[in-house]
C-alpha cells in the first residue's frame, strides 16, 4: 500500500502574499503534495491551518504515515490540543518531517525540548548542500551537492539536540554554515528536520528537493504497529513477576495502581 | 567558589505519609541537600513546591548552577509558568538533575520530548545498579556496581531518546532491567537522569547514592558563561554579510526584523 | 531480489566438540543459514575459516548484502588481509550482524575501535533479553522480552562506544546485566551486534532468536550503491572549484596529486 | 598538578621543506607545545617520529595525560607496535587531540573503525569556522566564529562515525563545508578531531586555534584512574556469582580460564 503522507500547510503567505501566489498558486502544501504523488509509492494529501481542526482530526492522524510540517507566520495560531494529538501521534510511530522555518512551530520545538533558533538573512543568495553521508536513503539519487540559486539564509548554531545522523550541511554564499538536514527519533517516530523552503524561491519545484522529500518520507515510515501505549506507565503487580518475589519494606500503592503524573 | 545548588522538592509524601517522616523528618530535598553539603565544593540550599513561585523566582534561578528535581505525587501542580522559566535556565547552562519518579515531571517530559514513560512494581525488591561507563566522572568512588537492599522497580522500555551516554543500568531481583543513569544536553544545559530515590526506603541516605549525586553535580555544573540568547533569532542584514552579498530575489522580511514565531 | 546473505562461521568447537555437534550437526553457520532461509525474502550461504581464503574471496564479498560473523576460539587465526577485505566492504555498505563471542573478532574490534571487552560465567543460567525499542524493525515479532533457559552470562562494562541505538538490554540469573543488541554505523555500513549465541546450547534454534535474525538482516541491508570510494582523498583542482577562487599563499602539493597516507 | 601534555609530531616538512621552516624554524610540535605552556595548568613537551620508539615508550606514555597527534607525510612509518601502545593507553583514559592531515593517521583510522577520508584543495583559500555548541568547554573564549585567511581545504564526506558532539563547522571560500570540531569516547579516552593546522601556513601561531587546544587539553583530561583492565575478560567462577546461581547445562570452559581471543 501506498505511504499516506499528509502534507500541512500553515497557508498564511500562500494567500496574503501575491509573490508567493505567483510561484504556489494552490498553496506551497499543495506543490509539496504534486511533487510527492510523482512517486507510486505515496499517496500525498493536504491540510491547512485554517481547517476544521486544523485538518488534524484524530481520525486523519491514525489514517497518516507520515506527516510533513511547514509553517512560518502563525506557529501560535495552531492549537495546543491539536498539537497534543501530533506528538502523541509521533511517539506512537507517525513520520515528521518538518521544513524550513517549522524550526520554531511548536511540534518541532516540543519534540527537541530545545529553542531550535539560529540566525537569518533574506537575500536570495547562493545555498549548496552537502551530502554528509553519501549512503543515507533520504540523499539517494543526489549527487555529492545540490544548489539553490536563490535561499534565505539560515546559519548556525542551530539550538538542536545532536542528531541521530548529520545527512546534509550547507553552505551559503554570504559566509554561513547550516546543519540541514538533521535525523531524530522521539518515541516510535522518526523525525527529520529539511532546511530548504523560504516562500519566495520556488524551491518545492526543484528536483533535488523534490527527491529528498521522496526519499524522506519512505525513509520516516515505520512498519511497525502503532506504540499506542507508549505514554503508559502500566503496575506489574508483585504476583505476576517473572522471578519469585516476596513483597519487602513499606508501600505508597496499591496493586495495579496508575502511576502518579 | 562552591557549586550553587538547589534541590527541589514536591514536599507532599514528606508530610502526608508517616513512612516517608520516619526515613526524612525535614522532607527528602533536606536529606538530599545535606549529603551534599558533605562537600565543601558544593553549597546545597532547598526550594520546595509550597513556596511562593515555587521557590523558584528569576533570581532564585539565576543564581543556580545546578537544579535537582525530585516530584511523584503532584507534578501536575507545578505552574506552566515556572516550567517555562526553569527549561529556559536550562537551556542558558544550569545543569539538571532528574531523580526517580521526576521521570514524569513537566520538566523532563518537555527537555525530552518524549513521554518518559515506563513500567514499575513497588515489592522492595533488590537493585544492582551496573557502571556502563567506569570512566564517566559521575561514577567515580563507585566500584563496578552498588546495591540497593529495597527498591521500586522501574522496567523497560523507558520512553526517552537515545541518551548521549548510558552511565548506570539496574538489574532487579523479579527480572527487569532499566537504565539508571542517562546523560543529554539540552542548549548549554547538561541534564542527568538518575533512578534511585522512592520515598519509602531510605535511598537517600545511601552512601552511594550520595556519592553519584555529589558526583552529578560536579558534571553538571557549566563553566561557560550563561547563554541568555539561546531563544533569540538574530537577523544578519544583507550588507554586514561577512562575504560581499548582493541581495537577489523577493523578500518577505524588512532588515533587523524579529523571526517570525 | 532476495537479499544475498553470507553466514560466517569460524567452525572449530562445531567440529572438535561433541556437545556442540549433537546441538549443531552441520555446524553452527549451517543452522544459522537455515534459519534466515524461511524468509523468502533472504538467500543465505555459509563459508568457514577452513575454505580458501576463509570463503571471503573478493567476489563472493562483492555479492553479498550482509554478512554475519561467528566465531569463538580462532580469532586470531583469521588473516589480517582478509579482515581488510571485509572491513572496505562494511565501508561500502554490507551489513554486518556480529554474533556473541565475536565480540573479540578481529573485524568488530577494528570496527569498533574498542576493546570489546566484557565479563563472562558458563553456568547454563537464565537471560532475559528485554526490549528497549519497541518499534526498532529489529525486534518486530518480539514482545516485550524473550527469554534463553540456558545462557553463557556476558556482564558489563561492555567497551564499546556508545550506539546509534541500544535494542535489547539482558537480565542475568546470576545478577549481571549487558546491552544485549547495539546499533552503529561505519561509513556506509550498518553493524548490529547480538550477543545470544553459546555454541553448548540451542540458541540458534530459538524461534526469538532466529526471528531478530531475520530482522536484523534486513535492517542491515543497504539499498545504496556501493560506496566504492569511501576511503579515497580526491584532490579538487583550484581551477574547478566551484567559486571562483584565486590561488593564495605557499603549496606543498600538486594539482589532481593523491593525498598523503 | 598541571596537565602533562605530549605533542606528537612528524617532523618531516618540517625539516625538509624551507616554507614550514621559515613558519616553524623549531618544528610544528615545538610551536605547539610553545603555546598550550601559556597556560599555566599545562605542562607541554615534545616527542617526533624520529626519536627512539617515536619518543612515545610505555612510561613516556604512562606519564601523558594528554597527547596531540600531527602528520601528514609519514603515516606509513609509525610502527604498528606503537600504535597499540598508543590505543591502549587512549583506552585506559589518556586524552587524544588529533590534528589536521591526521585524520589519516593509523592511530585516528584505527579508533573510528572507519577511513577518515575527504576531499581537499590546496589554494591558501579562507576559512571561517563556526561554533556549533557554544556552551562547550572546548570553544570558551572564541565568538560566533573565527577565520583562517590562508587555509588548506577539506571537505565532506569526512567518513568518520557520527561523532558524540559537533563542536565546529567550517565554511570556505571555494563553496566546500567540513565537521572540523568533533568529539568521541573510545573506552576512557575522549577524543578531539581538530581540522585547522596545514604546514604552509602560520595557523598554530593563529590566537583562536591556540586557544581551542588549550581548551581541548582541559577538556580531554580524565580525572579516573587509568582503566587498565579495559582490555580485560574476566570469568566470574559460578560459585562467586552475586544471586544464588546453580550451574545448569553443558560448559566449554573451566572456573577462572581468560576469554578466547
Amino acid at each position: 500500500m501506498a505511504i499516506r503522507t499528509l502534507v500541512w500547510g500553515e497557508n498564511v503567505h500562500d494567500r496574503e502574499s501575491k509573490i508567493v501566489q505567483n510561484i504556489y498558486p494552490d498553496g506551497m502544501h499543495t506543490a509539496i503534495a504534486d511533487g510527492l504523488n510523482e512517486d507510486d509509492g505515496l499517496s500525498a494529501s493536504t491540510a491547512v491551518l485554517q481547517d476544521v481542526e486544523h485538518g488534524l482530526t484524530e481520525q486523519r492522524l491514525a489514517e497518516t504515515d507520515v506527516l510533513i510540517w511547514w509553517g512560518h507566520a502563525a506557529h501560535g495560531d495552531v492549537s495546543d490540543d491539536i498539537v497534543d494529538r501530533v506528538q502523541q501521534r509521533v511517539w506512537e510511530g507517525m513520520g515528521l518531517i518538518v521544513l524550513h522555518s517549522a524550526h520554531f512551530s511548536k511540534i518541532f520545538r516540543r519534540l527537541m525540548g530545545t529553542p531550535c533558533s539560529l540566525c537569518w538573512r533574506e537575500a536570495g543568495e547562493r545555498e549548496r548542500l552537502w551530502v554528509i553521508n553519501p549512503a543515507h536513503p533520504i540523499v539517494q539519487g543526489i549527487g555529492p551537492y545540490f544548489e539553490l540559486p536563490n535561499a534565505e539564509m539560515y546559519g548556525e548554531p542551530f539550538a538542536v539536540p545532536e542528531p541521530m545522523e548529520t545527512v546534509l550541511v550547507s553552505w551559503f554564499e554570504g559566509g554561513e554554515v547550516f546543519r540541514s538536514g538533521l535525523t531524530y527519533q522521539r518515541g516510535a517516530g522518526k523525525i527529520f528536520y529539511f532546511r530548504p523552503g523560504h516562500e519566495t524561491y520556488p524551491i518545492y519545484h526543484n528536483e533535488d528537493v523534490k527527491r529528498v522529500l521522496k526519499n524522506a518520507v519512505h525513509w520516516a515510515r515505520s512498519a511497525a504497529p502503532a506504540w499506542t501505549s507508549v505514554d503508559d506507565a502500566p503496575n506489574r503487580p508483585v504476583d505476576q513477576a517473572l522471578e519469585p518475589l516476596e513483597e519487602k519494606g513499606p508501600r505508597l500503592h496499591k496493586d495495579g495502581e496508575a502511576g502518579l503524573r
